[in-house]
Parts: structure tokens; C-alpha cells; sequence
């Protein structure tokens, strides 16, 4: 059954215009223009004068991961509903390996556990070690299932972490492939010590969390993968800037026309580090994540960043633990385990602090929430743009409709909210997944298993451009006499 | 009649692919799509794998100027042909009131000239002097003749130069306008002294003309306007960035979320200052322009300004003077009239040293030498975009094409060429003129008048973000006791 | 007679040993060592581990200045009597001629004024005008009275305020004369502007004062100030720094190897402009100053440029202004006499703030407090060191001394103090100028008169780098064909 | 017996000044004044106008180092001979151990190799691994043995490279004990990929040396080591910055407040990475040495560096090895001995480009050629200052003599000079130390064995700053409910 939603103002990442948008049967868009006729059947959506958008893409979520001796609680289809609700209709999710594990074996696990998801969804995969087998895996994941990045992780020493030495090896071969590599940028070897430090201080409260992992502490992971990616000519994308240092990295590395992006979470652009020295532990624990909540002043850095082009996705890092299994850590702040939710919350906060206070254009709303993240993982323009031929994932945007976030009455599997009380105006009136109409004015109707995993080719764009540059560089032997 | 260009690459800002494109008699784009039947009498234009991608816009010519006693050499007729035979459809001129006239009459002047015009044209007005009139007529320009940007000379002292009252007055008038602001940023005062200086120490050839305008002249300037800029809560674009210096103060703001836009010279980008110092003084003073030609690295940071988006479009500032006018500057370099040639190079000169060096992705050239001026100016999607709707100019560009570029064989109206003996790769095959085939593989088949006036509207997308911005930031008085 | 310390720590920009000091007759230190044996009938002082600096520098002061319609209520002897009381034994006053007014006739006018002073003073004259008697008088200032810096207002339109034009001239004759150019760097015609829009909307209290005078218009004059100085290679000082963007002009510029210099206030590094707010009229207006005090960032932005080498001198901008003075400003802001005081804390403060925290050694305090200026106002070693040879202006300080800053007990001609209530640790226990003590454990004994005009010679050492590093950048003409 | 030099002009970090300088029999200076009598027996030196300078300081240099399976050729007598023949009087070399070598051990060993110094000497101490044996050693060098810094190593990885877990170790425990950590930044990892990498193209000659070690490397190492001590609370002082990309990780720091110090070689300043394309092996292989030598625009950064501040001391990382060392790399670069010559002619390579530029005053010189080292490794004013007291190490310098260095005539065992053919103005013409005339116009008189070693205190003044500094900063527990 097609869709016909008429009389919206349809925003892309460069062009606004008033138009109506057809979907076809299957699940792809039809038609977008003025004054479209509906065909027989098609059910009409009266957008009103509201903004017809792409659906969101959360590049960074961690549905039902197994982290810290627990499962995180939202699965792939109780995280993808609560995503349609929020106006979010792909996410790319991680495939992490155990050290030693086999990168196919723990994709096909990660495949097997997504087949319940509401809404669409790809994977980057970890490389947490490596040996031939892991130059061999990367090759079959790009080439035969869809990949085309990679996640590593600088941090959780003596866990997942990657020293650069597996960053090299990663890093090139994934280069060979057409692939992304991604990082989460912490040294690890400092979070290290001034965890131990700071326990036996006899700090051992969520006052630790933020203490043992200082903005510096990402700064100088960020440098050193962008120096890395700059000695081998290679792309990278970093994961979850948190602080100015990080984001001060990636400028100076754009400004001199490296090829790195950076992606910045809903929550570090509005939640600030004083939520961790709340007397409250439940509500502290509830805050832990990595990197953690900063303060102010960096919002308005991370701001500055999406708002000067130097940040150009956002996501949540979704990985929702409940109160029971953050107390795993209550007398020692290591132990919590390192997560919460929004990817139900992402684009109306995105909305209400970002294009209510003129920071962002309704297109660039469009960039940072989708546009960007499909270009950017070689899946533009099926998914992030409204135009004949795409996915028809779409959000029907009311800017003057308000709500209030809360634990309460999000549809996250999680028993907090990170911005809970907030007063969002610019809200999602209807959800459309594949040409499915999964949400509508406050109803979900998200299925079980309607998602399907989105294949992403390798050697986006720019490859060949920096293959070029590459080439121009290549190093040449000197004739001696 | 309508044209069908079929089996190239289409290219936009943000997506390239396959597809056939159909004009229509409206000198529209019909339809872009796969397979794309012709109409009866259409004329078919096989693209052969090359690509298909809007007609540059160059936002910056001076075409029959009157300027320094002389006037222009290539007028709105020969200019815009020439451009038509490098691929640009359309350029956006300047008038130049002379201080103390109304800019009314000199807009009207500037209309008469450009009726003869090959291509499409717009004009930036140049704000030169105060009064209440100059207030009152930017008015008029802006709501009833299109205009939607004033252009401000930081140099030129004694001349039309402006002083920062007259800065603040013309930014605060335009914000209220919806008009962008542009400034030529060189430090007059300055200038005006080095010049005498110079001079009286005996340095009256051109090699005089650096000297008088250091790249600190321009960085001063473009710091000073950029701050003004902000004070007002205003956006603007700076002009001919030809220096790190100026391109470091636009990063600057850039990185700190300004709305600051830039624009690059493509003979900033690749010839570089010992010009100047050529014995023979025809050379020397053939390239004499402002800003001048720079050291070798201030064009590696010019690229990297392109590459890492600080800067966004590429121009020529086109103001043709032929020897005998250069010549009356012989013995005192300050007589010299500033300008040279460009528009019919410009494109070429991008894609050789900008795309096959892997600088640029074929998108991003797309962006930088027409997509993003017609958003910063606000003709997009009518221009910058090839899309049903748009206006059809088209350039079908073959990427392995070969020329060398020469005075000799250009169709400027001017007896140098500043990229003369450039061997580049990348040319236009066919240039398509609102739906009309003005230029086909080496035919330049320009008709004068057949250019048309295009109206800009006021308030581009960014100043409603902007308004939002400042609202937040208004002023608020103090109740005390 | 003279005075021997005892058992002190000697603290000197570079080194820091224990040794007593002997003062001769004349007024100079006869001998620096350890164990010094006291002559017949001198003074024993003991030091009892203490440490003895060289008296502070205030750089930058305006006793009894006439401004605004009124006259700044700390004349040279009461207000260096403070300063004496405060550890500080020699201030640089500023002579400001009225535009029009004959410079050599308002410098006799403040040497007139000065003759009362109890501590050693000395000059920079500003430069608020241009033709060519002040040319002249530049070079008499210079060659006949001791002056070797001049200095100009970027604000304060329609009165005192530069234009690039004297700017330029200025800063070309000092250098003829080797004399430095310091600058009250604020964007004058952004300020007015801001001043007529803030008034138009009915602000009219002190709010709107740092509304008036945003970081931004301090920014854009430091800059400016640094890109003229830069092109007419000149060294620069600038007077005032209070922000981020200023001191930003500055590092980039130091970075890069220009020779400029800042200069900070007590006052801008502890006090921010929420004082602005204050419902209280009184309280908020007696904290009218330019430039204005600015939001927290700033001051740990400021305290990192003292750190980092990047600012060299701290100051007070003493102008004192008593309530029925602040009262001119009663219904308009802009009619508020600018000015507070501190000569009389500032070396408390910076101690307190400065070494207690370990952003300073007590070396680089005696840097920022006397040394620097000596040096940059070519001053040293005869101020600004403790040696044999220079002239005995000490202070013997307590570090664990504390005290409670207010105006009700400082010895300062004013009814206010922006410090009141701040409890330093780190005070002054005795103060010997020129070899007599004249504060000692709470007692002034300042004398009228007893200070002394102090001749500063042109050409500090930086000239003569200056000079070779300008002689190879000269412009050499091309011999042409 | 006591010298008297007479006439010169004292020229010492702070201040210049017309003085006589008298050294005692126990080897100090034992009064700095304006015609001083000449004791019974005193030589009398004739300064005739010449500049009396402390001696120089070389805080890096490798005297009979054990390294890539040969020995430095230049020893401790030959090598500190030659140092006083271009004016320094003292060096402060490194004690290197092998992993796994008691650090005792390894400092004994070169104690015993430098008892034949004809100049003082000290030593860093090498940390290259990690026990708790290397724990306590540091301890006692630091206690016992007059050490105070250690040097890590980032690069040379299979050999002496610390990994971050190392660095973090060492800093902590160097923290503890008042000591300064050092590095060399390269990334080890990155050397090694692109070293084998190059091999594989067949790239196995000199010119693969730069390319293995480009300045990105360098950068994320200086910046990596920065980070490290900032989230340690330590100061750091970066060895041999080479590059822009170190220089700016410093600035970066030392803007921030950060206590971070930076050495530069005079091979750096002046020496460009053409040498390796030389298609003479001989020519090319004299030059390697880690980090290589930078293209011209990084010359002009290190220079900005010194200018500015950011860049404090100088050095040569002198460490010989000729022709017949340099052949065991003859087909394998990686095989080519690190290092070359430079003790004794980085003073005149100083003053002819630093001094005779306008780069640097003469105080500046000193600043950089001695007085900030004696500072930042504690040896102030014992060294690197002419006042009474002092050790008598000194230098006469005659600003017009000149020289043209050359292998042929230097005293430096070693068959190349990187300097060869300089025509230097600017040189030393006696050099005392320790109150001995061993090198007089052009007669080096140097004795073996006449050096002593120097013991440097732990806790310079700078770590009793940053330890209030930290104290502030301590992690607080939150009482929880
Ligand atoms: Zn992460
Ligand atoms: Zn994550
Ligand atoms: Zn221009
Ligand atoms: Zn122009
Ligand atoms: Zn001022
Ligand atoms: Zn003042
Ligand atoms: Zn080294
Ligand atoms: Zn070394």
C-alpha cells in the first residue's frame, strides 16, 4: 500500500520546498513533488504545514550488548520501536568480538539477535585484536556481508582495547577494502591509572567516573588516531566527541584538509557533569558512560562543532543498564556498567536546542540527523534524503508540537532518562519505516522483525579522492651514484 | 526545443549517478532519470560517460568595467561567452557607484550594459558612501530589483573606500534587508601608506604592488570585518580570500559557529607571487591585481581552506585589461589597473588541480564551483543543481579531455592569460544555456542578449537561524532598586 | 642613612637565594649577599625569612585625571602613597592631550601635577590627535624629557579615539625615535554604535556597559593594532587585555615571533561582570571600567596568558571615581565616569590568586609584577631587580601574612574597592622606596614629594633586533628590461 | 691563579651591561663590576668590546654512545674539547641502559667513561623498561647521584621505546622524587609500519629515512607525551622538536598554562631534508639522525618558536659516527647509524642566524644558549649566568669575527660537518671554564680530565608551583545518601 503525505514543506540537507511525497509498495519513495495525485488505495497523511524529513540514522547504538557482566536491556526490537517513536529509522549498531573471537562468528551472533528489529539497521564491526584471521574476516565482512567499517576501541585496557599497533594493521587493511575505520578515543592506559588511584584514594563513587576520565584523556586518543589515519592516508570517523580537546583534534585536521568526521551524542550536548556528584547514587550510576558528561563549557564547544561543519553526525551511544545492574558497581564506580539510552530522545533535543535557538537550519538538522551519517557510511541517498528512489524512511515533523521527556512515558526499556523534564518543543507526528506507517501521533505500531539489515558498499566517495592524493605522495627511490 | 543528454554521470552537491537528463522549451530541467525517453524533436546529446553537472556560477566578474581611467576589456557580451565556453553559466557582477552617486542610477547603468549579456547574470551592489538615500535605495534594490547582496571595499582609499562607520551602517541596514553583506578585505590605510612609501624609495615597478598589500593588510581586514560582523549578528562573505592569514580569521569565526563565508580566486589558487618580479614589465604588470598573487604556500593553506569547507566557492574576480591599458601605470605601479582575466579558466583550472589531484571529490567541485554560491546567494535549487524544476544550465564535462589554456586561443577578450601553457585535464564538451546548446566541443555558439537578469530573493535559509540567534542574545535591562 | 634587610629570601625575576640586602645613602642597594655587615647607623630590618622583591611597577595608572567632566579623585600623592602601602614603588602615569592640544604643554601640565607624588613616577603620552607639531613633539618628548612610549585610544569616538590614519603615523614616528606604542585597544565605532542602540531600547543602567563593549570589539582592535604594528614593523604593547579574543591576537602573534606585549589588570583576572547586574546602581556602577569586566571564562583564559609568557605585565588602570562622581551616569550608562581603583591591592592579589594557587613561582610574580615592565619600558635593572647598582625600591613580603581587602580601611581616595571582602594571604610588611622605608607593618609614612620623575631612554634592546630583522625584509627593486 | 677580563659588555639572560669580570683560584667568578682591580698575579684577558657570556650549555649530546652496534666516535675527552673550542662549557649528556640493565649499573658505566671531560658534564638517565628495581633506582640516582630528569624514548621500537604504560610509571615516580621527564617524541609503531613498508617498495636508501619518520609522527608524540603529564600534574620538557607539528603541540600546552619546555637543535634551525635526496650515500647517510631533517617551512616554525618562547633551549643531539659507521646501512636505511656532529658549532650557528637576523637579542642568546637550561634543569645560577658566585664559565665573543665551518678544520672527531661551508660572523675568542682559559683565538688548550661532573638538585622551582597547583585540582569523594 502506498502512502501519500501531503502538504509538508520536505526539508533535505540543501533544499526546502514545499511538496508532497508518494511511497510505493515497496517500501521506496515514488514521487516528490507539488500537488501529487494519490493513487488508488493510498492511505493520506495531512502533514499540515509540519516538515517532511528523512528519518533519523543513529550511527551509534548498542542494543542488547553483553558489557560488563550484564546484557544491556533494550533489545534490537524494544530499541528500534523506541527509535520509530523518537522519528529514528535506521541505526548502525556493533558487532563486538571477544579478544580472540572470531569476527564472522560474532557478526552472525550480532545478525542472529537483530533479526527481531523494528526498524532498519547495518553493523560496524570491532577489531578488539588481531591475527591473519582478522585481516582475512575484515576482507569477507566488507566483500560479503555488507560492512564498511570498522569500530576500535583505545580504551578498557586489558578488555577490547587496541594498542596502535593493531590500530596500524586495522587501519590498513581496512583502507585496502574501501572500509571506514571508527574510533572510541580514550587512552586507555591513563583511564587506567587514574582509576586505580582514585580507588585507592578511596574514591570509589561515580564522582570517580568522570575524575578518572579527564577531557585530556580523549584528546589525546583523538590526535593520536587522526596522526595515525594521516601517516597512512587513511579515513576516520570518531566516535562520541565529548570535549573541546577531542573536537580541537579533529579541527585542526579538517582545517588542514584531512578527511576525519566526527560524531557528537544527543546527551554531551546537553547534560553536564554535575549530574555525577549527585548524592544520589542511582542517580549518578544512571549517568555513567564513557566519555563521560562534561562541563559546560563544553556543550557549547561540541555546539560550535556540529554548527561550524566540524561535527558532522549525531548519535546516542544507546546502551540502556537499569538500576539493578548499575548497582553491580556501588562500592566501586569501575564497575558500573557504561551506558544509557536516547535514541528515542535524539531528535527532539536535537531540534529544541539546535534549530529552536537558530544554532541549525532545519537542513542542517537534516544533515546532523541523517544526511551526513548515509553520506558519510556510503548509504546516501537510499536512506537520509527525501527524493524518488530512496528508502521511504520518513519523519513528519510538528516544530510547534511540545513534550516532555521523560522515563515515564518513553518507550526506551531503561527505568531513566538522561533528560528527563525537559520541555522539547519540535516533535515526531509520524513515523514512516519502509513506506510503513509505525508511529503516529503518540501510537507506536512498530513489528517485530519488520527491520532488515542495510548492506553498505565499500570505497564510499572520498576514497577515490584521497586514493589520488595518495598517489601524489607516494614515496620514490633515489638513483646513487 | 528540449535537449536529452543521455548516459552520463550526474552530479550534484551531495549524490552522483547515472542518469539521462531532459530539458524542456522552457529552458528548464524536465526530468532526471534512468532510461529517459526523448520527445518528438528533442536533440540528443551523448554524454559517453562523462559528466553531467550544473553550469559553474562565477560569483565575482567586473565585465566592462569602469575602473583607474580605463574601462574593462571584456564586456557583458564577450565575457559571458567566454564563460560559456569554460562551462560557467551564469556570474553574478558588481556595481560600482561612485561615491556620492545613487546607487539606483548606477544599478540601472550596470542593467543597461549586461541587456547584451550571452549568459544568465545577477549583480552584488557596492555600498561606497553614506547617507540616508544610500539607506533608503538598498531598500528599493532589495525588494524590487532582486538584489540580495551589498559589496563594501576595505581598500581603495581616497576612493570607495569604506571606514568602519560606514560598515556598521550598510551591515545593520542589510540584516534588516535579508541582504548579505560581502567585503573586498584589504586594509586601505595601509596600503595607502606602504604605496607612498614604495614610491619614495624608488620601487615603482610592479613588484611594488605585493609590497604595498602584504598578506597582514588582508588578514587585518578580514579579522576586522568578520568582527563587525558579529558584533551586528550579521552573516558575511568575504571575497578573493587570497591568504592564510584571511583564511585563518574566517576558520576562526567558522570553528566558533559564525555564519562566515569565503571565496577563493582560482589564480590564487595556483600562480604565486614572483610574477611580479619578471624583468619583462608587460608580464608583471599583466598580473597585477588585489589581492596580488601570493607566496607558493599561502596556496597550499587556499586549498586547504576549499578542502576543509572554510572556503566555499570559487571565483575570478574577471576584470580584463589588455597592455596599453596596463601600460599607463609604467612608472608608478599604482597606476597599474588591477585586474585580468579568468572566467572562461576558472572550471578547468579547478578540476585539474583540484579534482585529479584527489583534492576534491567530483561533488565537491560541484559544491565549490556552483552549488554552494547558489545557496549563500539563494538561488538554489534554481541554479547549482541539476533537478527537475531547476534551470537547465548544464555543463557535460569529460574528465579525461585535454587543453592547454592559452591566450592565444581563449575567448577572452584580453592579450594574456595568467594560467598560459597549463596543460589541464578535464574540459567541458558541451555547455547548455536555459535548455540552449551554446558550446559544443569547441563551437562556441554564444547569442548576445540571450542572458537574462535573475533576481535573487532576500532572506536565504540562514537568516532565519540567525534571527532565532540573536533573539536569544537580546539585551536585557536591569530593574534596580 | 641606610637600611640593611636581614635574613630574607632575595626573589629576582630569574633567581631566588637567601641574602641580606644593604640600601646606601643615595638611595640605591649597595650589596646583595649573604651575611652583609651593617654600616655605622643603619636601619636593621629583619626580614625573618620573608621574602624582599623588588618593588611592583604599575604600568598603567591615572592619578587626578580629568575625564568625563570630572577629576579622578586619587591625586599623585595620595594615590602613590597607596601605592606604597601596597608594595608598589613606582607607577607609569599617562599624559592626555586633548585633540588640538599641544603635547609638550599637557606633558609640562602633568609633570606639574606629579611633583607631590611619594613614589617614583613616570610617563607615556598619548597621541589623540595628528599634524605636524605632534610629530615634533614626539621627538622632543623623546630626546628632552625622558618619554619612551606613546599611546593610543582605538575608542572613545568623537573625543580621544585613533583612527588607522594616526595609527599608522604614530607608530612610524615612534619607531624613528625608538620609543614603543601601547594601545586602549576597543573598536570605537562599534561601541558607539552599540551605545545609541542599547540606550534606544531603554537601557540605560550599567547593564549596559559590557553590552556595550563585547569581547568581540577588544578583539578586533588588538588585532588590528598587531596587523599594523606587524606591517610597520614595530613592537607593541597592549594595554588592558581582558578577554579571551584579545589575548588570542596577541599569542597568535607572539607565536609568531612578533614582538608584542600585553598587559593585564588585577582586577580583569578576579572580579566578573555579573557586577553589572547588581540591582544596586552604586554597586554596579563604581565597577565602570574599560574595558569592561567580563564573564568567568575570560579570567582563566587571562591567568593562562600570564602563565604561558603570553602576557607580560600586570597593571590597575587606577582611576578613581567616587559616588557622586558615578552619579553623572544616574539615567545613562555612557555618562558614567569610567574608572575604579587598586594600585594599592594589586600586588595582594596577584599573590594571593597567583603564587597561592601555583599558577605563578614567586619569580615569575616578581616577572609580572615590576620585572617585565622594567624591561619593556627599558627600565631595567634599575627598576625592577634587587642587585647592587639599582635604585632601592623593595618590598619585604610576608607569603603567610593575611589581611582583608576593603575600602574602609585602604588607603586609597575612593569609596569603593572591587576587591572588598577578598581575604588575601600574601601581603606586603615593608616598602623602601629609593632607600627609605615609608610603609612598614601597617604605618605609611609616605612622603609628599619624595617621589621622583623617572627618565626612561629610548631604544630598549628589542630595537636593535628590530631594526636587523626589518633591514632584511627591505623592498628591493626589480631592474627591468 | 684568577683572570681579570676587562672591557667587554657583560651580556647575561636580563640585562647588558660595560663590566669587568674576576674569577677566583677555586674556579667561580668572584665580582662582575665597572673597573675592577686585577689581584696580584691575575691573567688579564682584553675583552676589546667583545660580548662576556656564560659559556654554553649542550643539554643533549651522546659522547662515546654505544648505539646500532657501534660506538659514537667523538668520546668525552674529544667531544667536550671540541665544545670549548665553539664556546660550551658544559654538556649534559644520557645515560642510555639496555632493557633489562640496572640503571645504576649503566650510570656508573658512564660516570666511568666521562672522568676524561675537559668541560663539566651531567647526565639524564635513560628509563627504556619497568620494574620495581628501576623504581627504586630512580630514587637513588635522584637521592644520590645528582640526577635530575629522565628520558624516555617513543620511537625505536623493539629496542629502547617506552609504551604508555612505561611513561606513566616513570613520570609518576620522576613526580615523586623532583625530577624533570624528557622525551623523544616519534611514534615508534608508525616508524616501524613505514620502515618496513618502504623497504618492501625497494626504497632501502637514505632518502627512506625522512620518509619514515615524517613530521606527523613526531606531532602525535610530542602531543602524546603532553596529555600524559598534564593528566599527571608534571612538567616535561620535549627533546630535539624537529617540526611544526611538535612545535605547535607545545605552544598549544604551553598556552594553556601548561609547564611544558622544548629543545631545538641548530640542525633543525638550519639544515632541510633536501640532504637525503643527495645522490652521494655518503652525503646522504652523514645526515641521518632521528627525528631528520624538515623541509625550509619547518626551519621557519622552529625559529618562531624560539622567538615567541615556546621553544626554550638548544641543543645538538651531538652524536658522532663517520663514514665507515655511517656504510653498515649502506643498502638498508634502518641500518644507518642515528646521529652526527654539532657541539661545537651550534653557538656560532646561533648568533650568525639568530642574533644577526634580528631574531634574537643578545640577552635572548643567552636565554637560549645556556641561562634557560641551568633554569630548567636546576643548575641556575650556577651555571648559565656571569655574576659573582657563579662557576666561572664563560665565553668571549666577538660579534664581527667570522669563520667558515668545516670538517676539515673543526675539533670534532668526525669526518662531515652538517654546517660545512657556513660562513659564520659571530664567534667565540676565549673560552674559561671553571675559571681555566682553555680555548684562545683559535688555541684549544683543553685538558683531559679537568671537567667535573655536576650534580643537579631535584625539585626545580617549578614543582613546588605545581604542587600547589594540584593540590587545588585533588579528587574529593561525594558523601552519598
Ligand atoms: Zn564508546
Ligand atoms: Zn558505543
Ligand atoms: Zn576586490
Ligand atoms: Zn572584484
Ligand atoms: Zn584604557
Ligand atoms: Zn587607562
Ligand atoms: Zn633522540
Ligand atoms: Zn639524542
Amino acid at each position: 500500500m502506498s502512502l501519500l503525505i501531503r502538504g509538508g514543506t520536505v526539508v533535505n540537507a540543501e533544499q526546502m520546498m514545499r511538496a508532497d511525497v508518494l511511497t510505493d509498495d515497496s517500501g521506496k519513495i515514488a514521487a516528490v513533488g507539488e500537488n501529487l495525485a494519490a493513487p488508488a488505495g493510498a492511505e493520506i497523511i495531512d502533514a499540515g504545514g509540519a516538515y517532511v524529513m528523512p528519518g533519523g540514522i543513529d550511527p551509534h547504538t548498542h542494543m542488547q550488548l553483553p558489557f560488563m557482566g550484564t546484557v544491556a536491556s533494550d533489545d534490537f526490537y524494544t530499541g528500534t520501536a523506541a527509535a520509530l517513536a523518537g522519528g529514528t529509522t535506521m541505526i548502525i549498531d556493533f558487532v563486538i568480538p571477544s579478544p580472540k573471537q572470531s569476527l564472522i562468528e560474532a557478526y552472525d551472533t550480532w545478525r542472529g539477535w537483530a533479526e527481531k528489529a523494528a526498524a532498519d539497521y547495518s553493523f560496524h564491526v570491532a577489531v578488539t585484536w588481531w591475527d591473519d584471521s582478522v585481516h582475512r574476516d575484515m576482507g569477507t565482512l566488507v566483500k560479503e556481508r555488507g560492512v564498511n567499517s570498522f569500530k576500535h576501541f583505545m580504551a578498557y585496557k586489558n578488555a577490547i582495547m587496541c594498542e596502535d599497533e593493531v590500530l596500524v594493521n586495522s587501519f590498513s587493511r581496512a583502507w585496502e577494502l574501501g572500509a571506514l575505520c571508527t574510533v572510541h578515543a580514550e587512552n586507555g592506559e591513563l583511564v587506567y591509572h587514574l582509576q586505580k588511584k582514585l580507588l585507592a584514594q578511596g574514591i570509589n563513587g561515580p564522582e570517580g567516573h568522570p575524575l578518572s576520565r579527564p577531557p585530556e584523556v580523549e584528546g589525546e586518543a583523538a590526535n593520536r588516531a587522526i596522526r595515525i589515519a594521516q601517516v597512512l592516508g587513511v579515513p576516520l570517523y570518531i566516535v562520541h566527541v565529548s570535549c573541546k580537546e577531542a573536537l580541537d583534534a579533529i579541527t585542526r585536521a579538517r582545517n588542514e584538509g584531512q578527511r576525519v568526521y566526527g560524531e557528537v551524542l544527543a546527551g554531551h550536548l546537553v547534560v553536564d557533569d554535575s549530574v555525577y556528584r549527585n548524592p544520589d547514587f542511582r542517580f549518578a550510576a544512571a549517568h555513567v558512560m564513557s566519555p563521560p558528561f562534561r562541563s559546560k563549557e563544553h556543550q557549547e564547544h561540541l555546539w560550535r562543532g556540529l554548527m561550524g561543519g566540524n561535527l558532522q553526525t549525531t548519535a546516542t551511544d544507546h546502551c540502556c543498564f537499569c538500576e539493578p545492574q548499575k548497582a553491580a558497581g556501588k562500592n566501586d564506580f569501575t564497575k558500573i556498567p557504561n551506558g544509557t539510552g536516547g535514541v528515542e530522545d535524539r531528535m527532539m533535543v536535537l531540534w529544541d536546542q539546535g534549530v529552536r535557538t537558530g544554532r541549525l537550519t532545519p537542513m542542517e538538522f537534516v544533515k546532523v540527523t541523517s544526511a551526513n551519517t548515509a553520506q558519510i557510511f556510503n548509504l546516501y541517498p537510499r536512506k537520509g534524503c527525501i527524493q524518488a528512489g530512496a528508502d521511504a524512511d520518513i519523519v513528519v515533523w510538528d516544530p510547534e508540537g511540545t513534550k516532555t521527556i521523560s522515563a515515564k512515558t518513553h518507550h526506551q526499556k531503561i527505568d531513566f532518562n538522561i533528560f528527563e523534564g525537559m520541555n522539547v518543543t519540535g516533535i515526531p507526528v509520524h513515523t514512516i519505516s519502509r513506506g510503513k506507517l509505525v508511529y503516529t501521533k503518540g501510537d507506536l505500531r512498530a513489528v517485530q522483525g519488520a527491520g532488515r539489515y542495510v548492506d553498505r558498499p565499500s570505497y564510499a566517495p572520498y576514497f577515490d579522492a584521497l586514493e589520488k592524493a595518495n598517489a601524489l605522495k607516494a614515496a620514490k627511490a633515489v638513483e646513487r651514484v
